[in-house]
């Protein structure tokens, strides 16, 4: 039996209720997090929900943040997210981008005094439902090699964007800059198993297959070495330098120092395709797009060519039906968090 | 003995001349093309020449193209390239988003009906001399593997951005979507080495050492595995879908049907970091970005750590000072270009 989606959205809105954050955005923090369980992506699902409710409860995140505009224009806009949750931060930006995007063609929204952004394909594709081309991307914490180091140097700073595809779900492409996600290798430590080289470096800066490591101040590996190292640059200016949030080391790793602000940095694009380009179709275009890839011979042992997100809107679809099948660090975590807020957390009650 | 840049320059402009391009849009391509090679990316430089004269020759590409304006917002635009060069319809359509952006602090440009792009790092990097935070990229012809298809399903799209650095030389980082250019793969097939495997695939879609496989039309693998080409349908649908251009299979190989327009679409994004947040000195941010990085604890072996397009300027100004090394392929492609113009190539009287 899995758990049903809206009971698990409604618990840990209650959740963040009882640390003093504001229904509203509870519930917005709440969805998001659902959302990257249910898409599959449970490194960025409600695991997080300790992290965030720890921060609340010792004042690294201000719980009755209200984020506001400090500087706009037609297309743009600065965001100051006055130290509150990353996820409702990021979707009053997006919404912003869309609003800018539908009367201009272009909306650019940059976000500091932020904290988690969450999944950043959940805003990129909510631009979509508009009509429009959305990206979102986010700094993180210093936990990845540069090209040539030995430590940690930079985040590896999640990037996404959408694409509305006509009759198919919106493509919807949404990585971090690292081989994997530090949680892939939380779990090999966890059931004690060795991970392959190639994705972290010990603290001495030599390749590893010890996921023990990374515990030990390892360093991620950055893909395709230096072209995802330098992504990680780009997105470290746009999000970070750009928007005046803290950068690199300053960044404060809100799961290491929940009593500080991470002040972590966003940056949003939306971009109308109707205004910046009337003589064309786009999702018609996307439609044709995503056909011819899909059609293309296929290697051996490959059954379908996907599109960016398709599997995680096949899982999406699973989950509304099915409830999620939350792992066992996601249930531990709820756990903790029903200590530290004492609303009892029983997933036997909350099953489909 | 290494060749002057600017005879060199001089040179290639008069052979598109020759062929009834401007005198202006001539010097515009070679310089870019001119410029490429003095960073070392000789894939970009003027070997390319002997492919434009051909396309001109033959009307793939037509001499007395101009670009214009066909729809236009404050912050946007789109431009009809009218199937001339890709690199001064390229550096007009830089122009605009430059101007829009010192306007209103965004600039968005697309192109469609236009041909190669050249290195697109030189638009983007064009723009951090306004203190402009740049990205270009551009569509190609199908060379690359999708994730899962054992046959060319997507072009290699390159992808650039760049970051004004204050002291420093810009922040320019430009790739490709493969793991390796094609060029790479043609040197060792010319050669007659292998390759690792991991850069291509055969006919079949099996991995091959052989790189002769290529030219039997086997695909490049994207880099980074489903991330790279993950963003090669980013790529594909900013510079291609949203722009009108050709897209996969209808963008014309233009090296291979000469005679034929490519219709190859571009993207270029401009920031005004100025407008966009007036309460941060951008430069000087890059600047401690760079120096936090450079100082990272090194790996071993490791004598520095880079930042993307530090080497390129750093050959950039020794090819300023004492020339350009052309490889022999280059050196191939310009003779070839003399048969077909009848301008002379004598690399002696070159000489710096």
């Amino acid at each position: 039996m899995a758990i049903s989606c809206e009971k698990l959205s409604l618990y840990c809105q209650n959740a963040l209720m009882a640390c003093g954050v504001s229904p509203e955005d509870a519930k917005t923090t709440a969805d998001v997090l659902v959302s990257a369980d249910m898409r599959g992506v449970h490194s960025h699902g409600v695991i997080r929900m300790i992290g965030y409710v720890d921060c609340l409860l010792s004042g690294g995140v201000r719980s009755s943040a209200e984020a506001r505009i400090v500087n706009e224009g037609p297309s743009n806009a600065l965001v100051d997210a006055d130290q509150g949750l990353g996820i409702p931060a990021s979707v009053f930006a997006t919404e912003i981008a869309r609003k800018k995007a539908l009367e201009t063609g272009v909306g650019i929204v940059n976000v500091f005094n932020s904290h988690h952004h969450g999944a950043c394909g959940y805003y990129s594709q909510s631009l979509t439902e508009s009509g429009l081309i959305g990206l979102a991307m986010s700094t993180g914490d210093v936990i990845m090699a540069a090209s040539g180091s030995a430590s940690r140097a930079i985040g590896n700073n999640p990037f996404s964007y959408a694409v509305p595809a006509g009759k198919y779900r919106a493509i919807c492409y949404d990585v971090a800059m690292s081989m994997v996600a530090a949680g892939k290798i939380s779990i090999a430590a966890d059931e004690n198993k060795s991970i392959p080289l190639g994705w972290l470096l010990d603290t001495e800066g030599n390749p590893t297959t010890d996921p023990r490591d990374y515990d030990k101040g390892g360093a991620l590996v950055a893909f395709g070495g230096h072209k995802g190292y330098g992504l990680s640059i780009m997105v470290e200016s746009l999000a970070g330098l750009l928007s005046g949030a803290a950068m690199l080391s300053d960044i404060h790793a809100w799961n290491q120092n929940p009593d500080q602000s991470g002040n972590v940095g966003h940056f949003i694009i939306a971009l109308d395709p109707g205004k910046l380009n009337p003589g064309i179709d786009l999702p018609s275009r996307a439609e044709a797009m995503i056909e011819e890839l899909a059609s293309a011979k296929r290697a051996p042992g490959v059954e379908r060519i996907l599109y960016p997100g398709q599997l995680e809107h096949e899982r999406e679809d699973a989950a509304k039906r099915n409830g999620i099948d939350l792992p066992q660090a996601t249930l531990d975590a709820l756990e903790k968090v029903a200590v530290r807020t004492r609303l009892p957390f029983d997933p036997e009650k909350m099953m489909m």
